[in-house]
């Protein structure tokens, strides 16, 4: 039987689309909530036997938590062969330390609860930096989908004599791959964090940037005080306003208007967060690696 | 050393006074929200070594289960000998049955995710019904407090000549305790509910229930349309306005107003969840169930 496919509530766009290039069927799921606010998924489209795909937007996760695990729990008890979760933006990845010693390492525990209520996980481009694979932390098995190739087909379609610079030194090799499909040179900022929204930035120099569009990149942009930082650095240099790209658009707070203010040329996003700077489809290639996870596993 | 006691955000009232009770330090954690929305969890006060207690809001649950599992972890992570949540209010305790196909027992996942981060539970009065016991399905060892003893110590102080009416035939037991408490007849209410908000109610006939004082009780009042459906007919009937007891004052959506208006004496509540109505104290009897599970197991 061809696996059945259900989208939790938010990011419907990225859903639609990568509904429309799965082998599966649609199913209708309807997430009740009772009066007293707690929730009851239902299954309108029967699971038993079946591969279950269910696409989960997760970004501001702790209101979203207790439905996708209830859901993932729920189709299993109903009798589905497997439950796989496509989480186009993991959370809870960059709490990958004890940073003071008061604090724990919440990226494991989340990532914990999620493998406690799915069989298989998708998802593009998670913030792998301490953990250095998801199985150090999660249990279930994962494929990780790359947005570089994209962003390397945008940036191509999209600048004229690009110039890449990443967001600091554990990204070299993530912005060398880009750059070198894209056929370009590049830098990487040298960055210094002070708290949650404070950043201190420098772009070093090279040789060749004259003439060319600075194109930021960042995999994940939440307050956006690195990006701003980094602009406003290009923008003394006496380079051309950057372009700049998130992955993962989060733009929290006031994040997105920051950076539409600080001087640049363009804001565009890869769509696993609905945000209006989405240009870069991520549905595509995840739909490849879903179906090619399923194959492997039927 | 002495446990030590933490308060996770929501109903600080009752926290407060069960800490006041309670042989253990004060702890101070910090629930900390990055911008993007995700949770930390800081102890501030050391838990290494030491039996934590954590008071744990948990009415409209989705919003809270997040930041309490981290808590729950983060805490096991710093090395705490034991991790204990006091949930006055136990939510998802009434989908304790597959009441149409497409649905799961939520009850039981629910139960499941809260044993996974804790070491044991202190609640009043759970609903119990179709679970006869909170060990079917938690995993955690677990004290329940009977809201009854107080039910009865306030009914006896506060209603000249009661007549007690219990919400349905299962709580006829537990309607029975404190009227016998208290020294009075009860009845219980026939019930026929029609989905989440209509429900049919009827009052049984009582030999003696001239000049006393109607007293309706239930372990949740939520929408109140059961209360509010027995006050009509109570009012019909030509009895006396009814003073409305709520052990878990949930009162959502309009519930409260509605019972109010729909000819009451009085609402009363016990301060489980955080409510005008709050008038019976719950945290003096739960002080002594967490002493004493802490006694025994030391």
């Amino acid at each position: 039987m061809k696996p059945v496919f259900f989208t939790m509530p938010g990011n419907d766009g990225f859903a639609s689309q990568l509904r429309s290039y799965l082998p599966a069927e649609t199913g209708v799921m309807d997430m009740h909530h009772f009066p007293d606010g707690e929730s009851c998924p239902r299954f309108m489209t029967s699971v038993a036997g079946r591969d279950v795909v269910l696409a989960c937007a997760l970004e501001r996760p702790d209101g979203k938590i207790m439905a996708l695990y209830l859901a993932g729990c729920v189709a299993r008890e109903l009798g589905a062969r497997s439950v796989g979760f496509v989480i186009p933006y993991l959370p809870y990845m960059r709490q990958d330390a004890r940073f003071m010693e008061e604090e724990g390492v919440t990226s494991a525990h989340f990532a914990r609860l999620i493998s406690s209520c799915c069989d298989w996980l998708v998802t593009v481009d998670p913030h792998l930096h301490r953990h250095r694979e998801l199985s150090e932390i999660y249990s279930v098995p994962s494929r990780v989908v790359h947005a570089a190739p994209e962003l390397a087909k945008w940036i191509t379609g999209n600048v004229q004599l690009p110039f890449i610079i990443g967001p600091d030194a554990e990204s070299e090799q993530w912005v060398a791959a880009v750059a070198n499909a894209v056929g370009c040179p590049y830098t990487v900022l040298q960055k210094k964090r002070r708290g949650d929204r404070e950043v201190e930035v420098s772009v070093p120099l090279v040789a060749d940037w004259e003439g060319r569009t600075p194109v930021l990149m960042d995999d994940i942009v939440s307050t956006a005080r690195t990006m701003v930082a980094a602009v406003k650095q290009i923008n003394a240099a006496g380079m051309a306003p950057p372009v700049c790209i998130a992955v993962h658009p989060l733009f929290a707070g006031d994040g997105y208007i920051a950076l539409q203010v600080a001087g640049v040329d363009r804001i565009v996003s890869c769509n696993t967060i609905l945000h209006s700077s989405n240009r870069i489809d991520m549905a595509k290639p995840t739909a490849v690696a879903v179906a090619d996870l399923l194959r492997a596993r039927s």
